[in-house]
């Protein structure tokens, strides 16, 4: 089989004009970027009537689930069924791109394109992002600097949408006080800048300039905070995300729509899609497949908690990414030994997506299980999971995507078709809004992690007194954990039960809208492995090459 | 009068297909950006036929002298007198648009647009240059993270693009071994980055190529150069570049095309746009109006000494901007004091002009003085300068592009078609390549600065044996100074003489392909004033307001 970018390189997308005009754009709401992509007007928003499909996956391996790609081919099957379907997806960050992840735009048959143009710099959204934060930053310490503020505590960091780990923690503003206040501080990746969270899940211009208005930026000498509209910077941020609030429409390789807009991490933030981007989808097609990082713990819970609640959305299914290879993992045998037959393993490792789909009928959703089937998976075993599937309640179906684009996909669509007959109603949430933090914690921890409760460190109990006092309760939570277990344990692979969460710290995330708990350390800001991606990458004739 | 941003905003330019298609592209030979920007192939540069028109200025002030506006203006003035012309202009610098420069789209009638676009992110490409920069700095780091090489010095920065002071120096890599190897560093300003100067050099992607290979990262433990074609990052260096080393298609208020790319300092670099931006402009129309940063002394000098020397370029006339209050400052008034009639300030500073108006002489250029007139300039003060500049053998026009737009600038454009009747000849250079390096210094100060000679630090002397023994003596220098002065001084206004040239540093720029020499001490990180414009810029309904 040929590799992805070779396969890319291979599409014939239809010239972005034709697929603007097939959604039925106006001129005037879209401005094409190059010959296959474009920005749409945040106004295609207003309207949306189609039926919206989460696509989620059981809990992570070291080597990915291909939840993107399944996605991808599930919108393309929709469409072979006759279908409208429209995407709607994360945009992936170009730091990674050059370390060892994967790229963010599916696999095989069932990719988006332009790819390496996606994987690269795209629309510029990215780096719009930095440039606001990183603008923020400045404007804080000239603030400092010129005397015109006083701060106790800096909160606010810069962010490079690099792989950077000498950058996690320095002191700045040395050389004497022409360089300004010397502060201990650091970067971050661009994913996770509070700025990415909040374009995300704003609600149109004024929303974000709110959101903007509301970034907490230090705490002032007497302890009361010090924010962006304080500061006065709020104008000048949105200039700079005028565009990048957009969202940008490309392709499916079989020329499904694809609006690909916004990435926030999924674990130090909520890990979807631009709002913007889901409300463009379900305008412009009957059907619109998103997708929410890691697994129903992670991306999903937030998805429904955070995302569904504020924007008033109503999944009409769900799908449940899984793979042969995951549930032998998590039935307890090495990545190295889970790519091939292994009955015991899989049996074992069934019990993570019985856990998983337990929490989906717990969101109140309806349910779909996609085995994303790799070459060499055998029908025994999938027969396994099949009938596991079908006992708990949900509908199932192998998805072949990657091998066979949409085509592959066809029984997965109609599974979904069927699963979502019925008119959507608004999840079940797993907390109330109005609840105290720590309840709120305590909360998912047993309905969704399953574990034993919670416990704040010294550190966080501090936060929280300060969270409270900022007026930050009444926030929904988004926990920062590792996506391989249910735990904060990445060894705790399965189901495991019993353990008790521990919550290091907790920050206000005002503007995005919800309180970041860390659940043991994540780190914001990625190393490079000894052998980055970035020495196989190369240019000839204007052809990039060796991209993931 | 309106506002720039209020004329811009009135301005209907023609769709970008209309103005590629006017210059004869095809539709495989540009893409657009918007419905007003296009990126146009670098196959374009290949045929240039035009007659190339450098457009400098004397001395600056702190207030500038408006060469852009000239530049945009004579373009327009000479599509007036029914020529083909095109313009090739720097693209601005993001950060400073938030602290307190003015934009770099000229102003008043004479502007390019979409000028709050191009001030503002454009095509992307300084946040490309952004992330090549930055990514070589992480993989550096990261080479001696994992100890695949040993460095007794790191010689890469990173840069940003924002007004910064507290990035300027500071210590990275702190928190332990997991986090790098501690280091004292710093950030730029991206326009300050080697690799801004090496793409708007490179002629063509094998020689951008070349150029990236020879940067120059650190220093062996003994003592060699390690370069970035060890490292092994060229490659992915260049997908990054890929659509940033590609010319942006703009045009003027009145339609003229405008090949807005590359922004390289004028003092730590050598200040003009990117050669594919001049060969792009010299391919399309028959007059090419390009210019350089600052006075003849700095842009001018590294126009002839550096680019046209390299890529054999022979401008056919130049334009020489000067301004009533430019030249009353440099006759020694205030510049509170500057913007009103004083004939005996102004006669004071005519020397200023002369020394310019002798220095283009001496690169064997055929001038036109053109006054930037501004409102309440009188007409006994413009006599004065035009009968010195005839006296002195040069053309002379009054600009009143400002006001007037191309109208303003006919007899500017006249003046420039009659300089440039005559074939054009290589520029007589000020030193030759293979002279020593103290020996370009000591030739520059003598012949362009008009001192007594140079004097280099005990710190300059040991760059100086580090670049001899690196190979890199017979590369251009690119001398960094004030604007300002002649001199290194920027309080020696008006034509100073007799002064010695202090060097303090010289740094190899290996891609670029010059030596920096550092008259004096330069930011290459600018800091925000106390009120900064970011206060004044915002946003509605989309359109944003108060950029410079």
């Amino acid at each position: 089989m040929l590799s992805d970018t070779e396969i890319a390189r291979l599409a014939r997308p239809r010239p972005i004009e034709a697929l603007a005009g097939s959604l039925g754009l106006s001129p005037d709401e879209f401005e094409p970027y190059g010959r296959d992509k474009a920005k749409v007007g945040l106004s295609l928003a207003r309207q949306p009537h189609g039926r919206l499909v989460l696509v989620t996956a059981t809990s992570g391996t070291p080597a990915g689930s291909g939840k993107t790609t399944v996605s991808v081919a599930l919108a393309d099957g929709l469409a072979r069924l006759g279908q409208r379907a429209a995407l709607a997806l994360r945009e992936p960050s170009l730091g990674p791109c050059f370390g060892m992840k994967g790229g963010a735009t599916g696999g095989g048959y069932a990719q988006v394109v332009p790819s390496t143009s996606i994987n690269l710099h795209f629309t510029g959204d990215f780096h719009a992002i930095t440039s606001a934060n990183n603008l923020l930053a400045a404007l804080v310490d000239n603030a400092r600097h010129h005397g015109a503020v006083s701060l106790k505590q800096v909160l606010w960091r810069r962010v490079l949408d690099v792989n950077d780990r000498a950058l996690r923690q320095m002191v700045s503003g040395l050389g004497g006080p022409a360089n300004g206040v010397p502060a201990e501080t650091g970067f971050d990746i661009t994913a996770a800048s509070e700025i990415m969270a909040a374009l995300c899940l704003a609600d149109g211009e004024a929303d974000l300039r709110a959101r903007l208005d509301r970034l907490l930026l230090g705490v002032r000498a007497d302890g009361r905070p010090y924010t962006c509209a304080e500061l006065g910077a709020t104008g000048a941020l949105m200039a700079l995300l005028v565009d990048a609030q957009k969202p940008n429409l490309v392709q499916t390789l079989e020329g499904t729509p694809a609006f690909v807009h916004g990435g926030p991490f999924a674990n130090i933030a909520h890990g979807c899609n631009s709002l913007a981007a889901t409300r463009a989808a379900l305008a412009c097609a009957d059907w619109a497949v998103t997708e929410a990082g890691f697994g129903s713990d992670l991306g999903a819970e937030k998805f429904f908690n955070i995302k569904c609640r504020q924007a008033k959305l109503a999944p009409a299914a769900c799908v449940l990414v899984t793979s042969l290879k995951a549930l032998r993992w998590h039935g307890g045998v090495e990545l190295s030994d889970a790519g091939h037959g292994n009955a015991d393993a899989l049996s074992q490792g069934l019990a993570n997506l019985g856990r998983h789909l337990d929490n989906l009928f717990a969101f109140g959703q309806r349910v779909v299980v996609a085995l994303n089937r790799f070459a060499g998976d055998e029908d025994d075993e999938i027969a396994l999971v099949r009938g596991y599937a079908q006992e708990k309640g949900a509908r199932f179906a192998v998805c072949e995507g990657y091998a066979k684009g949409g085509e592959g996909a066809v029984e997965l669509a109609q599974a979904v078709m069927d699963a979502a007959s019925s008119a959507p109603a608004a999840p079940a949430y797993s907390y109330p809004l109005d609840a105290p933090l720590e309840e709120k914690l305590g909360a998912l921890c047993r309905r969704v992690y399953r574990g034993a409760g919670v416990e704040l460190s010294a550190r966080a109990r501090a936060d929280l007194a300060q969270l409270k006092a900022f007026g930050c309760e009444q926030l929904p939570v988004c926990v920062a954990k590792t996506p391989f277990s249910f735990s904060h344990d990445a060894k705790l692979r399965g189901a495991p039960e019993g353990f008790v969460l521990p919550i290091e710290r907790l920050y206000a995330n005002a503007g995005a809208g919800f309180v970041v708990a860390m659940a043991g350390s994540v780190l914001r800001m990625p190393g490079l492995p000894r052998q980055p991606q970035a020495f196989a990458i190369d240019v000839s004739g204007g052809e990039v090459s060796g991209l993931p």
